[in-house]
């Protein structure tokens, strides 16, 4: 039905096909294997009818974030692999999770796509191999699946001019235990998880390569699979297989150590603001403090997205440790009280105190 | 980015844009507006967080289903009204509820969209008036949201070439009692509310419009909405404003009189297959039964989708009324032993017994 080449039937717009059917069950067969054992994490009864069913312990309640992925938006089928764009898609949501303090239940996901990522590429550019990008997609979704214990326990499959995917994940927290955005008051402490910038490093040397390649053959139109050098895998894994905080999430709502909390996914300045309009507070950043990643730029460290990092706050007399769960926490500023026509975010360095703006692209406008 | 026009800045895929967060504003406003008061329905935090935050009672289970919606394939917006188009969005899923017997708690919505539809579209074509594409998509969600109290609690936003709608459904039932499409056992007879065909019969008559348009200016490449007559609003109602069965399924679950239901989302042939197989049984259909909707031709009726009426099955013994909650309830046959090399699903019909085959597009094929 597309760019209108095929006429619906008479009566029939939505159109169930023997192909998505042949799909769903592969689908189904894959998460069956992998949800072998998971009902006691809460999924009753995953594919295959018109609902999941998910149960919870009577004191939790539940956590639901969705995210949607749009290729030349989100991913980047020429920049990454498929594998990658799968991990990507999960790691999105499992992070909303972490941010929440939840343990994830159960993931659903709608994928809409053009028929050649289904078909079977064997031999044939741009993703040879026995495996088609659809197969390798879904080898990076359930890898993280499997890590995260995340059965996945339904969703939508459909043909799409632009490839599209929704994840959405189920979590369960104890009542009255979450990690809110709302809850960090003045005088509390600023925390991060891990390194920050890794992300926007790695995407920087990737754009950076494909503007090379773009040079080499400028009059070629062929979207074809960037070749990475070797050297370059282990700076690029951040940027390609983010990992969830999801331990370190669980950790500090079990313990109820932090009074706020969101997941670094647009960005250290776009996240932090976020959080203090949630909470109607301001905050100070020290740059010294921050835990820049190797590769990165102070710039790549407030402004890049996708660390998927935690940003918390905890009162003063909160004994927060040095790491949770292997992974390093970093005091890197504090909650202040707003004050009007000042910016909410600051950021302090050796010569003296400036705005810190989010920073992002002006879309629908 | 999209279509390459613009290049990511250094260290920046995922950019959250001034725009979208204007929008989502907007968005959050109608959603506070709706959920007013429905904290006591299971919603405890909605749209502002990492995720939302849903609790149900001690006896209950989840039910959650996500529905993808893609512009060309489930939904044609030169055909279909902003509203109508925000109200079958929205529709699809709580029929996924009513299918299990779930009441709904929250929904969520994933939204990708061209600029176009979310510019003000002021004395501009194709959409003109004070309100866009957008606001008049969720004046219909909201309708129908409000109608079945049912808040948003969360979603997605971004910029896509290809506008695409997930929803995502979240509803509770008491445990044990969900409806499920694999407890047709045989000697159980089969029933369908409401009618069947009248969606199929309105797309038809639809797709007739737009050829006459088509012919009628053979030469115009523009997008522009069909104009509809006054006289085909009440047949196309069925088509445009399906309702979901919250009510109807609800009931059945609650008394425990169905062995199994699914909702007719693809169609009687199709979904009453689906039910035949995850129940690992066989369905005879009484074609002289069928309550095929006035508009509507028998090939409409076993095939056509998008009615949203509930199939479903009770044992001989159960006594069904000839009505649930104002909607009528038809017996249209029974449930059969399967038999080796004979079709699941056959229609009796007065010239004998012929296999009912699922009809639809053979995509990704």
């Amino acid at each position: 039905m597309q760019s209108g080449r095929k006429q619906p039937r008479a009566g029939k717009l939505v159109e169930l096909a023997l192909g998505e059917l042949a799909l769903l069950k592969q689908i189904r067969a894959r998460a069956a294997q992998l949800s072998h054992g998971a009902a006691h994490g809460g999924l009753r009864l995953g594919i295959g009818d018109d609902c999941a069913l998910l149960r919870v312990g009577a004191g939790e309640e539940l956590a639901v974030t969705t995210d949607l992925s749009i290729s030349g938006r989100h991913f980047r089928p020429e920049w990454q692999t498929p594998e990658s764009i799968g991990h990507r898609t999960l790691a999105r949501g499992l992070s909303d999770l972490a941010a929440m303090g939840a343990r994830p239940v159960a993931a659903f996901l709608s994928l809409g796509l053009p028929k050649e990522l289904v078909q079977n590429a064997k031999g044939r550019e741009p993703w040879p191999g026995k495996k088609n990008w659809f197969d390798r997609f879904l080898d990076g979704f359930f890898a993280l699946a499997s890590a995260f214990q995340t059965p996945l326990a339904g969703g939508d499959l459909a043909e799409s001019p632009t490839a599209v995917a929704d994840v959405i994940l189920v979590g369960a927290v104890r009542r009255g235990k979450a990690l809110l955005r709302s809850g960090a008051r003045a005088g509390d402490l600023l925390y991060v998880t891990g390194t920050l910038g890794g992300a926007a490093a790695g995407l920087a040397r990737l754009a950076q390569l494909a503007a090379n390649a773009r040079a080499a053959r400028p009059d070629s139109k062929r979207i074809a699979p960037l070749r990475i050098p070797g050297n370059l895998q282990s700076l690029l894994a951040s940027h390609f297989y983010p990992q969830p905080r999801i331990a370190q999430g669980l950790w500090l709502a079990q313990r109820g150590l932090a009074s706020a909390a969101i997941d670094l996914s647009d960005g250290l300045s776009t996240d932090l603001a976020h959080l203090c309009e949630e909470s109607g507070v301001a905050a100070e950043v020290d740059a010294a403090a921050l835990p820049v990643h190797s590769s990165a730029s102070l710039e790549q460290a407030l402004h890049g997205g996708e660390d998927y990092e935690l940003l918390f706050t905890a009162p003063p007399a909160a004994r927060v440790p040095r790491s949770i769960a292997g992974v390093p926490v970093t005091r890197i500023g504090r909650i202040l009280r707003p004050v009007k026509r000042k910016p909410p975010v600051t950021l302090v360095t050796a010569d003296g105190t400036h705005a810190l703006n989010s920073q992002g692209w002006e879309h629908f406008s």
